[in-house]
């Protein structure tokens, strides 16, 4: 589909429709959304091992990424019935999919975040004129 | 370079470039900044006219977001000297590379947006039970 007809906003699409992929944009444009997902594109990890890994998220925030991935179906809960349990978190097939876009994403904020910080540098130097 | 490799988090690079990056995922990753990219990809466009043409933003938003993207660089605006002077928002260099990720992602988000739609329902279903 061409983005020229995205039905993010107008009348063509139902207002329910562009809420829904607005709401979308929102979560997987999130971003602890990108690092969670693309970190578990490396394999299952327990909530522990993504801990240490991703030292930035406080531990509530990565609950709640986690548990908002879970509901709409990009990472799934594996358990292990070791004592005590073990849990791990490993992308679904939805998840899977969505680290094509995610990775571009991400990517493109790699190669070029010193263009941003100089465009920004130039900004607020204006500003102070 | 391989997704493997974001300097997300860890310690392979400094903590500034990580800092950076996230922000700017925040940043390009933002629902409206996804949506008022996309649309300016049409051509330049007046604040009333965009206002028109994205009635679920309100003017607020419309405004912080503009400027937030002005100062990341991404749009500039464009003063034609008449009586009014008419402004115009038009996409830069770096908000028109920007276009190819965000196009991808908005994308995404149309063609998956039942299947995270149905991954919820199961599980708030699976909530309730």
């Amino acid at each position: 589909m061409k983005p020229d007809t995205l039905p993010l906003d107008g009348d063509v699409h139902s207002p329910q429709d562009c809420q829904t992929v607005r709401e979308l944009l929102a979560r997987i444009g999130d971003k602890w959304t990108v690092i969670v997902v693309t970190r578990l594109k490396l394999g299952p990890m327990r909530f522990s091992e993504l801990r240490r890994a991703l030292p930035s998220i406080s531990q509530k925030m990565l609950t709640s990424t986690l548990r908002a991935l879970e509901r709409d179906g990009f990472i799934e809960r594996v358990v292990t019935p070791t004592i005590p349990p073990r849990v791990d978190y490993k992308l679904t097939e939805l998840g899977v999919d969505l680290l094509e876009p995610l990775d571009a994403l991400a990517d493109w904020a790699l190669r070029n975040h010193n263009r941003v910080l100089a465009a920004r540098q130039s900004s607020d130097s204006r500003e102070t004129e």
